[in-house]
């Protein structure tokens, strides 16, 4: 079994990120977990994703000043590996880690991932903290040039040093032993702190072969974005998804942008291997960075996001706070034809990109389904002529967010999107 | 029937261009033709290739000078069409163009293709020459701020004014009216002029239109290179195969960093899609370029090369006097096993890459089967233990540059691979 | 004699272009010469520059399509020397020149400028005109690979060439004929074609060889920007003055940006060299470019940009249609204590640039005067407390602008500066 | 008395660097400090500086591995103040630091510098050290994502915040209080983390106002190099001394570089304001790099160096270890002509840089004297025609270092220059 097994289609899941920056607890993923097994797991979402400072103290304090406390208390073992605080996760007593939330969320029927950052912890190295199972010990392996540019907690870990390899085999057996179905590492696949944005390369190596020799199927996402085109090839033989783009958020230049990536990337989606759009913002959003708002996208720009998402491949990982979801935002990410699209059947590909409008096609390799996505990136109403589009891709059956057969009328009034909106017809087969 | 299918194997040729650089003429090109149909033509190859300003007087004078000669006479229609030098192709005389060529190398069962810069002609601008088919002039099409960096014949077309299309349906129609099958466009894979390196994008859409318009099978092949890996997906699109790299030359520092170049596009090669390398410096060379010789390459680096060529799946053109081809080089470019990892039902893909090595593998979607390439990049004799390569990759079954079956004794010896040389094993299916 | 006695102070003057574009005639120049003789001349001002095109047929038709019009009819002589459009200029007539404007001007007292572009014309390129005392001819000087990005009519000329300095040297000889004062070479400060931006260095070098052989003292005034600092000293050693910035406009971002190319060159003006912000778009601009009106800067933004031209010690080159300007602009331009910052006697540096503001002071070698700057560069009112103030740089004691002495009410207040508004004290000695 | 005062000439004086990399000890630098007194102090050096990480214990041990131990005991006060390693500067002991050795250096007439690295110890950070002056500790005003990307001692201090001057004051102050004259910062003139390659600009500032608290003059030297041109201003308003250069060491190609280096910092040396070329490697030097060598540079090279340092107005530091100085070594040092073109009175400029030939000239304000050199940078012999060389430049006088007059034989022979050498003439006045 290799690394595209563990991830057969596109992953589809929460992510505490969005909604409670570092202060997620323990109390609240189950309330989403809750909620997920309810209502989205029928539509194909399983993983539940704990974001980043899971293992540290004080997280949200301070948050004016500070997203991510400098030099402050982690929890962390004498191997220099991170564990839950347990003033956040306080079943993690007693060193059982996240194994007592891993079996809450398993018995759901859910699959559970964390967050880490690239390296080992500062103060492990500072230290001088044992590595497990070699005798090296931190400040042997943790590279004092290698950090994360946004992160105080870590050092990169070392290349070709003994020790190095030992230290993540360490790490994701612990995590493993956990029940850990899905970790997403960060400042790894874009590292933006020296002219090397590539530096991570030998640590995704080394997190890899440290997954495969735990024989659970973990899988491997890859964070900051933007990936990096040149090295397609390396991120698509060790890790199953990666972020195409910055951290995404709800504002419309964002959204636009991405259409830019999504046409770079459009050709290298496939079974275990998937370029990431990053969290939908939608629902209640930003508790934790102290802005708790309704996403600031308007419902044409999220059926924009939605249909982008999935036409191209993406997986989907809603940054909505769950328990206050609304039924419009529960019926846009709940769309079973939108979500189809997802499926790695379908070839895909960008037809055109201009300033005002992106088209996408699909069809399905087996069904033969043929898809057309007409997207309105300006700020104007757009009218088409039926006829022109017609002539370009067939005959246009039926619009998919309304379900609305096309019929004579329309076809003589032109096609009418508004501004930031998306038409998503089925094509005659 | 689109454009991929103009090209359903990557192409294979000659082209004038290594040995004869811009002063190749009628009988030169017919002798290579003569030459390819006896002894290439089994193998595939099938393309004759007329490079760089056969339509251009006074090519190869003051060659120590210029390589293009600025403001100088150039054969050229009312419509702005270049039409070949009765110099050199005498042929061509009373407006007859290449059919006359064309039609000797149809005959020996060949195809017959041509080099074109984009753009429109100086001196056709200058002069306010008509279009063909419109009513706008040439100094109307043509931009004066676009030019080629290295050849001083054209002007850029500009995007989105009457007449422009319409000139280059007028080329292609005129192209095709000759019976040629490859254009080789030079100018528009990458242009170096602005920061834009893709200041060619609207001329790609243009010819391809225009080729699709003709209503014959040309197969279209973008120069120079290093085509730009964000736009793979428009390459795809549009035409049938594009240099990654800029000119390619028999120097090992040239051939070493094509590594890399084939690791960044090793997945865009498929029907119609081939990522190209350039053409094959082999045999006699340079004498256009004042400088005839045999090939700087050792042995050892063309087996390289070829070996890179046919694993990556590059189009195989040869640059080569073919009619000066010795017995040596000719073995190189007529091993059937090494020429049969083009197909396109190969899978293949890049292990690894170091400072010094290169590894490939490739299996065959249908036969299941398989090739391990090992290449040397390295000054000195590399020497791999047997056991690792075997638990890496599974058994090796015979060398095939060699023939030779892999036997124990030779396993005890360890596998010693020369400085840039490789060795191209099957594998046990 | 030197270059640097040819400019001994800042050049101030008007230049055609802001107002005319490239269509300005021989009797507006005249009429503008006529106000500044009578109206400017006083405070200092005495150049009079025709700017772009002085030489092309045609100029402004099919403005809203081209500003300069492509493959058009240019007046040249037999030696690929441009002369002026007698449409434009009708005493020009007969090979005259601007001879009968240069002593037009030069009888009120005034100086003549005209603006060149780098290189020699595209079309006696093409058609092998003859250079003036050479053998050579235009097709073997001319680089075919070295266009204006943004204007159609010339070729860059070759370095080291025969034929390449007798060019420049006939062409000086002409305008110095003409009775040319200064010369604004375009395309040659920032040659914005290849990677290369500093392209046009030899041809600064052949044209200052030209000037000097001429033995007039023609200004050399190089455009356009940003001019490079790392060849400060080459600008330095061939020019008297060169562009700091690209064009500028009456748009507050553009003044804002400004500063910083202000303070990167703050060291680099003394006699004979001067950096250049560039022409002041004041009073009524833009009628050439169908957009005539009142600059577009408020009053408190004319005089920030007044006060920093004069504080730096920029050449002061106005851009007003002279024969409209109202008595507030000119009362703006003709201010004596802010113009008499311009002397190379004083000694001037930024003291700090924040994103808000911009201080500079500066001080008179010789009698020991200083001047404080005080500029707002944000978008609210600014207040600053007095003792602050003075601590720093010692009393206040009048506002320049307005001519106020600082009052003991005043410091109570707080200095209140307007957004994009400056103040500008005279302090005590 | 402002900074300028500080460094009237150009500073003089020897380097630890080059011979003991970081382990330098108390008895070395009494040693050269010595020699210095006896046998170079009449020339003008003075300065004595301890370079990099006298405060680190463990220094040189596997060096091999690292130049720098990561993660390893430094001296450091409760305040976050590094203190000199005991082991290394026994007089150090009971906190008296560098004040026992700073007084035997003062005591034989010279001065006393020390390298420092911006910032404040990274452990001081980890431990929650407190900031002598404030309440604010360590980790406050530590920033977790400035570190040096070459030495792993600290992190960078933050700007704005509150106990961050007061740090820089508390470390000045105790400097100034053992007697440290000169002050070599680091890891500041050039900062190579991010984009932002001037990220060091507000400590900049900082340690210039702490300086300027103590009432000590304490010349402050920037490092590495190679500094930015747009900051020029900067360095000037703050600092007496900035590397214009990366690492220099004994490579041709580095001395060769080093013309493009000054030519673009020519025009910014006047008193207490030097561009730095870093030190001469001369003599003995490599010791502590584990490659004790004579220099790598020829006799004509280190010519060459010394004249190019001299007529351009660098600082001369040496990086010999000087009590092994030869005789022609320290003949080459203590050329009295040759060093007193370091003089503020003299005005300098490169008249001409070519692949292969450099030519600068200089002459003395007050007295008029003026001096060529001529650099030979190619790897031949050129010869020069006298007549040439003083038609463009005056009467030749008399070559410098061979101190000859200048006679007619000399001149019909020619001017010969040997490969990488230098010609140093005094013109006729």
């Amino acid at each position: 079994m290799g690394k595209d097994d563990f991830a057969p289609t596109p992953p589809m899941g929460w992510n505490s990120y969005d909604y409670y920056d570092t202060t997620v607890t323990e109390e609240e993923i189950k309330k989403n977990a809750d909620y997920m097994a309810t209502y989205l797991k029928p539509y194909g979402y399983e993983y539940i994703v704990v974001d980043i400072q899971w293992y540290a103290y004080g997280t949200g304090t301070k948050r004016e000043e500070y997203q991510y406390l400098p030099f402050s208390k982690v929890e962390v073992d004498e191997y220099g590996r991170l564990l839950p605080c347990v003033e956040k996760f306080p079943a993690a007593i007693d060193g059982k880690g996240f194994r007592p939330l891993a079996d809450y969320i398993h018995e759901k029927g859910l699959k559970f991932g964390i967050h880490i950052v690239r390296g080992i912890p500062r103060i492990s190295a500072h230290t001088h903290s044992k590595i497990l199972g070699s005798t090296k010990t931190a400040d042997q392996i943790a590279d004092p040039y290698s950090i994360c540019p946004w992160n105080p907690d870590m050092y990169g870990v070392k290349e070709g040093v003994e020790g190095a390899q030992e230290y993540y085999d360490s790490l994701m057996e612990l995590y493993a032993s956990w029940g850990v179905d899905f970790i997403k590492c960060d400042d790894i696949a874009h590292t933006k702190l020296y002219e090397d944005a590539y530096a991570g390369k030998n640590e995704i190596e080394m997190i890899h072969k440290a997954i495969m020799k735990t024989g659970r199927p973990i899988v491997l996402s890859l964070s900051p974005g933007p990936a990096i085109i040149e090295k397609a090839w390396h991120y698509e033989t060790y890790a199953n998804m990666w972020r195409i783009t910055d951290d995404f958020w709800d504002q419309w230049e964002l959204l636009k942008v991405m259409f830019e990536r999504c046409e770079i990337w459009q050709m290298h989606k496939r079974k275990g291997c998937y370029p990431d759009c990053d969290m939908l913002p939608v629902g209640r959003v930003g508790k934790g960075f102290l802005q708790e708002r309704n996403t600031n996208f308007t419902k044409e720009e999220q059926k924009t996001m939605m249909t982008l998402w999935c036409i191209f491949g993406s997986p989907i990982m809603l940054g909505a706070e769950l328990t206050k979801l609304d039924d419009w935002t529960k019926s846009l990410l709940t769309n079973e034809e939108v979500l189809s699209l997802l499926s790695n059947d379908f070839e895909r590909k960008q037809w055109k990109r201009e300033e005002g409008e992106a088209i996408w096609i699909t069809h399905h390799k087996k069904t033969g389904k043929r898809y057309l996505a007409i997207f309105n990136l300006s700020d104007n109403e757009t009218i088409y002529e039926w006829k022109k589009i017609e002539e370009e891709f067939g005959t246009l059956v039926r619009e998919v967010w309304t379900n609305q057969n096309v019929n004579i009328e329309q076809k003589e009034e032109g096609m009418k999107i508004s501004p930031h909106d998306v038409k998503l017809y089925e094509l005659l087969g």
